[in-house]
């Protein structure tokens, strides 16, 4: 089917002129004016497209139309919210695209079979409170009463926080969304469209080695506890331990202190975390396993002590295998032959997946570029993405 | 000699009352009124013991103790300022030292052949203004005016700062001081005293790691340019090129900060320190060639880029020859066998080499604490150390 590139292109330019900050990039945080104004504006789209648009509890925004069979419903769309200094297609482009592939059904193919819905989900970065996944967790019936602040700001748009359970939905059946890879494997690949296999499981650890500060210049160096260069081999452990065990485990240290953390000082303490993950919760064990075990026997070897903290921790979610298939045929049907890949980002998918069967699919990101402004896919690519999604929803709803 | 070791150990109580700080140790800052307080009770010492007390331009406090001779004199003293959260004995023992072996000396031996000084050196710790050895360096001639805020702080002090030159001199023969390890060498070796052999010398580089920030689940691992792994890899490596060229070769790794900081990112930029130390010019520049280099090489085949910049830089400073004779012909004397030891602290010493001979003893510094609350020496090794210092002194003066 015929897709209106112009029009794609369009739409997220719009979104994308929705919570510009200074220094670039937009940023649209949960119930915040610009998160109102992007989905006042998707409001506006999914009417003019012919769907019904209504608002649950937590602010999520869904468009229907309606089927000519009872039955559950397939669902389609992404988040509206960004981070800081986020790109035009983090979320945006799985709204769009939903959007963009009901209106073109609709046009060509008339009513559906069963029900098809667009949903801008009202939140996945957790870069406003520490909720990522309000409103996928807010579907499947996974969500507490916010706190206060939150609370707040729910009522700013008119949301009662006091209902948020009645956004639990059982009725849906399929939910697939197209996203960008925010990876450089397609692109390096030179491949145009993945079918997500699985969203990897994920655990972020806090290591902290205690050594002892030393003078720098009077502790000789078989005299030290140095808590910095046990961290560094542990950092180095780290990364061989991900490299050994092979693809998709993939391994992090992002963020390191050392103490007291002065120049002419050995340092006394160093706390660092990793993030572990993997699409095998096996394999992602053992990646957590090992971890610990060679970071013991580093500490061990030199002396120092060593506390490991779990920060949070997630499951694997392995896409469901039927809508891999409808995602594959679909891509075949559009000529393409499309790859399997693990995602290493987390995403709605792997909430939703309590609930219903869900599948992805990636485009690629131009650079492996993504949550900044630089965040681009060729729009060939945007296109035959939205072209091989709408031709998974006319296999699932037609 | 005798010495009256209760009045040494009540001496260096009453100077660890002056200044002390919330969650332990002292703060005496150049010029401020802790510094202002210490230096009176010195001044009121020297007073006592029949010296000659008057303070220069920069505010370092000589007390005088005039020779039957002319020419030049024979100095003995330490630093009064302290760094935050400092101990009882650094700086603070070469200045009641030096004053309880003058009087001592007066006392039993009468007025010297030469003169004798007993100094309060100013300031050696930096720890106000970026100014370290700010009052030997007046006494050799090297420093500039001071900035307007430290201008303002002499000023508060009665000091002139326009007069700063005035403070040089040239009619020091020796300068001996007695200083505490703050190492834990003597301790571990069970040698109560050290004649030092040199100081080091010291380089501060400052290494910047430029990789690219991933994220930290889409990026595979053969696809990162991780700063952060770099840099673990460069900090081990400082630690073996220290560790392979031998004592007394140190390389320490203080600081270190990675960006963007975040648990789900890898680190695209990352800046860390590195503090090397050795005694001889040669080895102290092999100990930074070989650093560069291998954090070179390191950096290439990780596609990374590599910038040092030389923060600071000060050559190996060797104690005089004569003066180290002395010092050991002493410690013979009061029955010890003095080991020779560098000294990988820096001292007012280095910084008198330019204008006079010079020594230090050091005495052992239990677990090697030192710059806290915990510096702490055996009482036994203290009084030890003064009599060598009134021995030496005895030697050189008298």
């Amino acid at each position: 089917m015929r897709i209106d590139g112009a029009l794609l292109e369009q739409r997220l330019d719009e979104l994308y002129k929705i919570g510009t900050e200074p220094g670039g990039g937009v940023y649209r945080p949960l119930y915040g004016s610009a998160w109102a104004e992007a989905g006042d504006c998707v409001e506006r789209w999914m009417k003019k497209a012919g769907l019904e648009a209504r608002r649950d509890a937590v602010g999520n925004l869904w468009g229907r139309l309606d089927g000519t069979k009872k039955g559950k419903v397939i669902v389609t769309g992404s988040h509206i919210d960004t981070v800081r200094h986020g790109g035009r297609l983090d979320g945006a482009l799985g709204i769009v695209a939903g959007l963009t592939a009901v209106e073109a059904l609709l046009k060509e193919k008339g009513k559906p079979r069963r029900t098809l819905e667009v949903v801008a989900i009202c939140e996945e970065e957790g870069s406003r409170f520490a909720t990522n996944f309000w409103g996928s967790r807010a579907i499947v019936g996974a969500i507490d009463s916010p706190d206060a602040a939150m609370a707040e700001a729910m009522r700013e748009r008119g949301l009662d926080p006091a209902t948020v359970a009645s956004a639990a939905r059982d009725d849906i059946d399929t939910f697939v969304e197209l996203h960008i890879e925010q990876g450089a494997v397609l692109e390096t690949a030179n491949v145009p469209l993945a079918v997500v296999s699985a969203i990897v499981g994920t655990a972020h650890l806090e290591l902290a080695v205690t050594g002892r500060p030393d003078h720098a210049g009077t502790t000789p160096m078989d005299m030290r506890r140095d808590a910095l260069a046990g961290a560094a081999a542990m950092v180095q452990a780290v990364e061989s331990i991900a490299r050994s065990l092979g693809k998709p485990a993939v391994a992090t240290v992002g963020k390191i202190r050392a103490e007291p953390d002065q120049i002419n000082v050995v340092p006394g303490r160093v706390v660092f975390t990793v993030d572990l993950r993997h699409s095998d919760p096996g394999a992602r064990r053992a990646l957590e396993e090992r971890t610990r075990s060679l970071c013991r026997t580093i500490a061990a070897e030199r002396g120092l002590e060593l506390e490991v903290r779990v920060l949070h921790e997630r499951p694997p979610v392995p896409m469901h295998a039927e809508v891999r298939a409808v995602l594959t045929r679909a891509a075949q049907e559009c000529g393409v032959q499309a790859t399997e890949l693990v995602s290493g980002a987390g995403h709605d998918a792997q909430i939703l997946a309590a609930r219903c069967k869900v599948g992805m699919l990636f485009v690629p990101s131009v650079g492996g570029r993504s949550h900044c402004p630089e965040e681009h896919t060729d729009p060939g690519h945007l296109e035959l993405g939205v072209r091989v999604l709408v031709r998974a929803l006319e296999l699932l709803a037609y």
